[in-house]
């Protein structure tokens, strides 16, 4: 029909990196058929988001026309596309697909909240294809740090697009299947209308590196160790987790698996087939015997988490287990931009125990999972289509992007989250803003971004809160005012208690105050705040947020 | 007199990047007299200090032995260095040496404050000396990132003593004096005692380049932009923003500085004189009409600081300048680590603009203040000392630091913060530790690192804050509870109002509480914290801080 359209929209992942979350659309404006391609999440921090448990994607615009979606898909395991699943699922309702080990993981997740697991599909790779409404998908395997990344093959009855997932052209990525450029020429044959590409590593200039670089130099670095030995990556990053346990068993030490991750990330790769030959482990309790040089541990928490086991043995024992001087900790792996602070908190700790840490500035002992610039040009040309769609970046990352495809001559179109193009044209038209946002996991509780629970929170924090309680008995004010002050200095400048002097000033004004101004409660309040606020400032150069509960007796 | 000797003791700076405070002292032992090296900040962040302005060292120990104090050096103006002075100094109270651009800072800090300014004195550099009690002191000029940094050459009357300050090996720096690898010879050849030596970057492998090697790449870069050029750096960084503007210049720009720590280096830099050449500067107000292309701004707020020139014109105008598509943004300056965040935000605002950002990853725009570590190896040579002590850097700078000199054939010493070293002997011997930590100044007043006050602001932040006010009257509770709720979802998993369910829980109580039960305010306080922290945790999945106010009326 000439008036379906074929539109793609981001609600997450476009203009950040995390949280990705897409919708493909096709049919006429307004009666289009959905496909999601991923639901994740994205982390808090102290600065923006005190207090949250995880950032997820607002989705209320494709949740309103949840009868519209056909299907699910998830690209890989990752939190920041497999996160928000088990989530959001229930606003959603729709059949899920995804490979064995992706679908294994959003299994757990289901089971853990006691959602319908028959909603989740477990979808054999590409050149087999899932169909869903006007879509028909193939999922196909690429190589990224977790065992199974995929991307998906969507063939639209106007052409097919390619939507990358996150992925880098390793050919051989120890655990999982490798990139093969023959496979993606003959994707590319019959004519790609849009590649949706990952942008992650697009202002890195030289060619990625091979998963299967890094094991002889970790293999080293281990042999020539004299201590304990205790390395970290990424739990979901079984082909790294193989290499390190490899490399102890080769230098005749005992591998250990510390943290709840590890065991599980090892298990589902064990449980779906992916890892068939992972060295035997010891469990931490049975280590007692075995002599610190005899011992490879590999640890939970390299971005510096404060409850994984590297943050645990940084502060001293974990299971058991220290570190001595002597040990060396390897940190392989990359730090992700905004936790600098935890890790190297963690370094100097155990700079402090005598321990060696070789951390990620040599580049020796990680590589990344994503493409960088040279490889995404090479993707560019042997994908070849019609128009380039840069996801997965912030905004810079999505730019530079479109630049690095346009120097290579194709059209491609900036489109960051809530930017609904439209596909079926001549060129990437922009056709909707959609309004999206963030939704914040609070606890039990999901709240929006802009609800200003998280704003107070911030306030209280920077400012510090008093409460101020007061008592008005037919009219008159019953005693005097009480503050309480949380998080300000005790002492002000007057060196008087800041809540003496914040209760007198109240106490004072209410004594003052006519019964009419005692009567409007909003008045009141406002009035009291304002004395409240001036009060600090002069005592301790703060404003403070202030709540006021006034009380009222029949008298 | 033999039972004479002589101490070091880092109060701050040595196991952490910031805060610098280092103490010296001769004399028998309780009766030693001392010199103190710089008085800096360091920065707070959401993190771990909340709504601190500035963290300055505790400096309890030197300040109950301030009658003991000769006098106070001061290296260089960054604010690690001289930022605390005149928040500590009316504790010290002993007279303080800089060289002039750097007394001229600290005149307008004493100023600022209403501090004696007649005690700060303006030193001639080496040979020129300063007798400090035993000490005899003379302010060597060396290469940083800041015009007239400086090295301290502490004769003692059992030796000399380096004290690096911040330095680099840079013999063309463009503002401020070379580095002179003869005069360091000089200095060192009548034998030296002890290098207390920088080690910030300690772990950068490679030599230094020269300041003079931005300029080419800056004007390069400048002559090839199209529209407006922004760019910002450390206002402190005088050579810097004069390459800056000169490369504007050249370009046949006219030169904007935006932001008043620019123009306030500027000014202090063409004060003391050691600024003489910086090109004809154009007032924002007067930028009306020049075209975009002839315009090059130099902004502060190269980390990201919200409230600086860079981050208001992230945002959209400041002083009426904006910035459009096709203009360039150029970072000429590293961003310290924790800043990332703040940075690329601003970066991202900018691509949204369709702003070209340059930015410090290619290496080109920017060179580094400090001395990397064959710079290290190669002062180290030049030196020769008897001892090597690091300082500047985190734990695990020092203790590369010490390795690398131990590499070298040296005797070293690692002592962070409270570690108090004797080095009148044939090894550095630890004869001390001092307890140290931080001070916060919290609007206009200083707190104790360990205080509670930025803990519960943490608390807050984190859980939020339930206030629950009750009257009790003759013994009775008067009317219900009443909970002011901040921080805290309004709806809970039972979607109902989280205070209304807290308000009917406690009041609950407070009804079936005995008589006994409301007389004790402990126990009333402890159970009705119990219980709304079990509610919110049921509703909500969180437990937040409680403060209960009980008022009780005689009845």
């Amino acid at each position: 029909m000439s008036t379906d359209r074929l539109i793609y929209l981001p609600l997450g992942g476009a203009g950040e990196i995390g949280m990705n979350c897409y919708v493909y659309g096709f049919g006429p404006k307004g009666r289009e058929r959905f496909i999601i391609v991923d639901l994740g999440v994205t982390f808090p921090d102290m600065d923006t988001t005190p207090g949250v448990d995880l950032i997820l994607p607002d989705i209320d615009w494709i949740a309103e026309r949840a009868d519209r979606i056909d299907a699910i898909f998830i690209t890989h395991a990752h939190e920041d596309h497999i996160g928000a699943l088990a989530h959001l699922w229930p606003r959603l309702k729709a059949p899920i697909y995804a490979r064995a080990f992706t679908a294994h993981i959003a299994h757990l997740k289901f089971a853990e909240r006691g959602l319908d697991e028959t909603a989740i599909h477990t979808t054999a790779a590409y050149p087999e294809t899932v169909q869903a409404g006007p879509f028909t998908v193939a999922i196909a395997p690429i190589a990224h740090s977790i065992p199974e990344s995929s991307a998906l093959i969507i063939d639209t009855p106007i052409g097919r697009i390619v939507h990358t997932g996150d992925f880098k052209l390793d050919q051989t990525p120890g655990v999982g299947e490798a990139y093969e450029p023959k496979l993606w020429a003959s994707i590319a044959k019959p004519g790609v209308r849009a590649l949706v590409c990952d942008s992650t590593n697009v202002f890195v200039p030289h060619p990625g590196r091979s998963e299967a670089s890094v094991g002889p130099a970790i293999v080293d670095l281990v042999k020539s160790a004299k201590g304990m030995v205790v390395a970290t990556t990424f739990a979901s990053n079984i082909a790294r987790v193989r290499t390190l346990a490899e490399a102890g068993h080769q230098a005749g030490r005992s591998v250990v698996l510390l943290g709840r991750a590890m065991k599980r990330m090892i298990t589902a790769g064990l449980h779906v087939g992916i890892l068939k030959d992972f060295p035997k482990t010891v469990a931490p309790e049975d280590t007692a015997g075995i002599a610190r040089e005899n011992l490879m541990l590999l640890s939970t928490g390299s971005q510096g988490e404060r409850r994984a086991a590297t943050a645990q043995l940084s502060r001293g024992k974990y299971l058991g287990l220290s570190l001595k001087p002597g040990d060396l900790f390897l940190f392989s792996s990359k730090t992700i931009p905004g936790n600098e602070k935890s890790v190297s908190r963690i370094i100097n700790a155990f700079s402090e125990m005598g321990v060696d840490v070789v951390d990620d500035s040599s580049d020796t002992y990680h590589v990344s999972g994503h493409a960088n610039r040279p490889d995404l040009q090479a993707f560019h040309r042997i994908i070849a289509p019609k128009f380039l769609i840069p996801m997965h970046g912030e905004h810079r990352h999505l730019r530079e992007h479109v630049k690095l495809a346009q120097s290579g001559g194709m059209v491609a179109a900036l489109a960051p989250n809530g930017v609904m193009l439209e596909l079926s044209g001549n060129a990437p038209t922009v056709v909707e803003h959609v309004e999206t946002g963030r939704t914040y996991l609070d606890g039990r509780v999901q709240i929006g971004a802009l609800d200003g629970v998280v704003r107070d929170r911030i306030r209280m924090a920077l400012n510090g809160h008093v409460v101020v309680t007061l008592i008005i008995e037919a009219g008159e004010p019953l005693g005097d005012a009480w503050c309480e002050v949380m998080g300000l200095p005790e002492l002000g400048t007057s060196r008087a208690p800041l809540v003496e002097v914040l209760e007198a000033d109240v106490t004072r004004f209410l004594m003052r105050a006519g019964k009419k101004a005692l009567k409007d409660d909003a008045k009141l309040v406002e009035e009291i705040r304002r004395i409240v606020r001036k009060v600090a400032q002069d005592e301790v150069g703060k404003k403070p947020e202030v709540s006021v509960v006034v009380s009222r007796l029949a008298g």
